[in-house]
């Protein structure tokens, strides 16, 4: 039994990523995971490309083995 | 900085949960809590009282230092 | 990328706890896995036994991917 | 009831890390603290300080409310 999880420290959207306004947008992950929510993470596109920016994750949602963030992008990387 | 959270092992509801349908309930609760999802908990209507039942927790939700359960009861101590 | 853990709410020795003194064992598990510690669960031989008894987690270590607790067994269900 | 723990994607010093060989080093902080293990995080001196370099954390332990890490430091900011 248990309960498997992962532990994320940056957001790697593979290009899934929704935007609902602006520069909040929606992101849904297979299986539940962990990462930190308010605090300042790295937004990828694949988890080895240079990060496109730094978003503030607002929201996590865990239900039928799925996790949906809705994250703010707070800085862009001028350089992507 | 570290985004505080708190491991929880049962489901205490202090009077607080909302039936949504038939056996399913909404409760929300202060701060970030991790929860073991789709696997059988108690039900405490208090933290030193006997367990209400078993549940199944269906959907975590972290939003503005809030988590919000959607629970399902599977079973009912008879004798409350 | 990210950690996989696994998120556990008791303690399944599979026989293989190994005393370390009177009622203090220690008990190997392979994966990081995430328990509470210094709060009440139970122990069970297997997944699907009763419980044998309630312990207290009194430390958690986690390395090459297999995670070793120190358990303190608090109390003996007399029917084992 | 509940464990509080503290989910961590960095690892800030403070100046107390303890070195245990060339570029291993030891660091105790207070409660209980979750880290990503096996995966490359920053190290800090301070929260709000630049990363000094990027570290491995290779054992992470939970025992008397505070967590014992042990990283290895694999790659050095020239500047710092």
């Amino acid at each position: 039994m248990g309960m498997p999880l992962e532990l994320n420290t940056m957001i790697v959207t593979k290009g899934r990523e929704k935007r609902v306004e602006e520069n909040l947008f929606l992101l849904e992950k297979d299986g539940y995971r962990l990462y930190p929510i308010e605090i300042p993470i790295e937004v990828r596109k694949t988890m080895d490309s240079d990060a496109n920016g730094i978003a503030l994750i607002k929201k996590v949602e865990w239900q039928n083995s799925r996790t949906t963030l809705t994250y703010q992008l707070i800085s862009l990387n001028s350089t992507n």
